[in-house]
């Protein structure tokens, strides 16, 4: 559709961030906005971001959550409510200050995440027990300006979820912010085949207003961090400062306990970067907008009668077994036809030209090996599924692998600064609890503590840095 | 879940608007948001737009439709581009001026409609007629400032699609808006059973920037109009001004004919001004959230082991058939909870009791007429789907007859005051086709031409205001 799809891709080892950029525009996934640091989501990339929503949904659906939607709108006031809040957004928020061809008595912020405008409908909607747990999310636009944005992973505005809910108890509502990292980390690793390691924020890197913090962390291809998912305990921090009480069974007012959680387009970014390789982008096939493109080939009109039947039925074939298929009968040679669907990550590429119309047979190429394979026709309604299934285990398998083989053990400070000089992936260490040697660790290598993942060994050993006793191993890591 | 459910309904013959804003609090639908003009949609009201959404994404995708996302924020310089654009919607625009801690260099525009953001990468994306034609929809929040806001109708805020398609030729442009006004007029009858008057906008009332507007046209229970969608042909006005080209089949630069069209949240108004009664929200089977409720009845414990197992067994049934089915077994009177489904319209409540276990039936209470009716348990699965496609076919038969009963061939101005006066509903009237004596019928009576209807008998006869021949019978109408 564009020029850009006629351009060759930047190698990883070259420059990991321009192969980025390259991947993105070799899909047509996205580019850039013309207000600074906007995005435009083309349709390939918003395919993929459907699909995420369509299957997140139903994961919270099933958990008793509705979608409602708030305003994007939220009075100044409002975030100043919040002490912590307003000092961990106020320097990023977009400023509304005329509107209707005249200044606003009070300027409107762009919400930046939207606890304190939900907060104040909240106050009204819950009286008692009985109205509790409110359990409500929004897909929505959110704003926060970004310097130096990159597609898809800072961008001023992007697409979300947010979920916020409320609980008589401080249990439930520690419950559900398990309950919801847990559906955040099965639906990375079991559709973007994205490996994980699940914990809580360190108080530094925690959610401006929250108690604490849990979050996803996975290992892009240049061995840096991305945070895929948070989930955050409130507790009663918000509640007390919107009034959001209830009426507890004993007849008391009690104020209501409270978790949110959200994820991003910046998914789609980290999707890009666990997978893709030097011929552009790879989509696991459980989130892919198509599974596999047949296409015929054909040099005159003769084979184009034999070949283009087999195509079109084997098409209505896999259709029948819900896959979502492309029949690529462009008039165009197949070299250009199968580098753009390489580009675009397509899992499987069927080819069909008149050798295979004489063996009954298809060739069959997966994108994340190259591997080709011959496919008698009328098995291709079993086989292809079978290898979508093997592409899928296969991504996540070799994300794994490459997670664990750069997750360091480090005891000693020396060996800590050598690994992150060379930007040698994530590091498992000790540490001793305090912040500032958290920040004296992140002056000097640039490596901020990613979690405090949940599995540990109930060990202690000395910190990392600065030898005082730590009872916790952290994952460090330069994160994007 | 708020004090709102309990408040009973104002009368529609006693104060319609009043009537309005009850039904929506008594439904739980939506609320006024804090920032002024804003909406707040509760998950009842946005579970109807759910609904409204996935039938709609699937009859646009049905025509080659994809959907993208494109940037809320606009340059200032951008909307200044087309001149009767900017005319239009200037005035109504609410403006960043500050972000990030900064005054912004260029204010950036929170988008009222895409068109200038949408052609900025058209312009970019087309280059020759093979990526023709273009077929692009997005899902999207919207402002526009609005002094007077009513919930659903008039918000400064508002979600809605809006598709841009490009084309070759100003055929298929003109193809394409025709087909899209079909699909809204298709989905308005079908599944909200709306009846609606399609047609082309007098030039005084078409989209800023268009060449022409189509729409359809709704009548509410107080015989006023709403416009229920509108699909408009753009011509190449954006085309020219934001240099979108492509190279034709003989190889010369042309400027690609293009559309744009939408419909919003305004639609749930209008479901709750078509349907509604007064005792609360009636929504048509086909776009309800809830099918049926089933209310089991006792009043010990040991009825209520009698009670619960039908009732539960029932709505395992109900579920089989695909029907949406709660079952409130809330320890609460039968009135109260038969007061409550009311107000949010499911179209029909079950009610279970000891002497129906007795009789082996359940009484169904229809939320359209009322109507009561004993069905046997074992013949439920099949006749409360029937009641379901019947209760659907009623609302739409019944607004059917109150549009015809209300819609008045007019040939003189002294009948068109005196209905206006009486706000008697839709005029059908020719028109000579000038804006001046459109003008001076909308100063004196506030009826505006709705329509231009598609279905003409060809005639000719005197404009009902001003004497001059006119071509074509108008609808008009006052209007939301």
């Amino acid at each position: 559709m564009s020029q850009s799809s006629e351009q060759s891709i930047t190698k990883r080892k070259d420059d990991f961030s321009k192969w980025y950029q390259d991947v993105i525009d070799g899909a047509q996934l996205a580019e850039h906005g013309s207000a600074k640091g906007t995005m435009v989501i083309r349709p390939y990339g918003y395919a993929i971001w459907e699909n995420m929503q369509k299957v997140l949904d139903a994961m919270f659906k099933e958990t008793g959550v509705q979608n409602a939607y708030f305003p994007l709108f939220i009075p100044e006031s409002f975030l100043k409510k919040e002490a912590d809040h307003v000092e961990g957004f106020a320097p990023e928020v977009a400023v509304v200050t005329h509107a209707g061809g005249k200044k606003l008595e009070e300027p409107l912020i762009v919400r930046p995440t939207s606890e304190t405008i939900i907060n104040d409908s909240y106050s009204r909607w819950i009286q008692s027990y009985r109205d509790l747990p409110l359990l409500i999310n929004q897909w929505a636009n959110i704003v926060r300006w970004e310097m130096r944005p990159r597609l898809f992973l800072r961008t001023t505005e992007f697409l979300w979820q947010e979920g916020h809910t409320v609980h008589a108890t401080k249990e439930d509502a520690e419950d559900r912010v398990q309950m919801m990292l847990d559906v955040y980390k099965k639906f990375v690793e079991e559709y973007l085949a994205m490996p994980v390691i699940a914990g809580r924020k360190s108080d530094t890197e925690k959610f401006a207003g929250a108690d604490f913090t849990t979050c996803i962390e996975a290992m892009m291809q240049d061995k840096k961090a991305l945070q895929a998912g948070t989930s955050h305990m409130l507790g009663q921090n918000f509640a007390k400062v919107f009034d959001v009480k209830f009426l507890n069974e004993d007849g008391e007012q009690e104020y209501g306990w409270q978790t949110s959680w959200g994820v991003s387009t910046r998914m789609i970014g980290g999707l890009i970067m666990t997978h893709s390789d030097d011929n552009g982008l790879v989509v696991p096939p459980k989130i892919a907008p198509t599974h596999a493109v047949i296409i015929p080939i054909f040099s005159d009109e003769k084979e184009k009668k034999q070949v283009m039947p087999v195509a079109e039925d084997l098409a209505e074939k896999l259709k029948l077994e819900d896959l979502k298929i492309i029949l690529d009968d462009r008039d165009m040679r197949p070299g250009p036809r199968f580098f753009e669907w390489e580009k675009k990550g397509v899992p499987i590429r069927i080819e069909i030209g008149p050798k295979d119309i004489k063996n009954n047979s298809v060739v069959a190429v997966r994108r994340d090996t190259g591997e080709k394979e011959n496919i008698k026709q009328d098995e291709c309604a079993k086989k292809i599924p079978n290898i979508l299934d093997d592409i899928q285990k296969n991504l996540f398998e070799k994300a794994s692998k490459f997670l664990k083989d750069n997750t360091h053990e480090v005891s000693y400070w020396d060996e800590f600064k050598k690994i992150m000089q060379n930007n040698g992936g994530f590091i498992s260490a000790y540490w001793c609890g305090n912040a500032k040697c958290e920040q004296e660790i992140k002056d000097e290598t640039k490596a901020t503590i990613r979690c405090i993942p949940f599995c540990q060994d109930n060990g202690s050993g000395k910190c990392v840095h600065c030898d005082k006793t730590g009872k916790q191993k952290v994952i460090f890591a330069k994160a994007y």
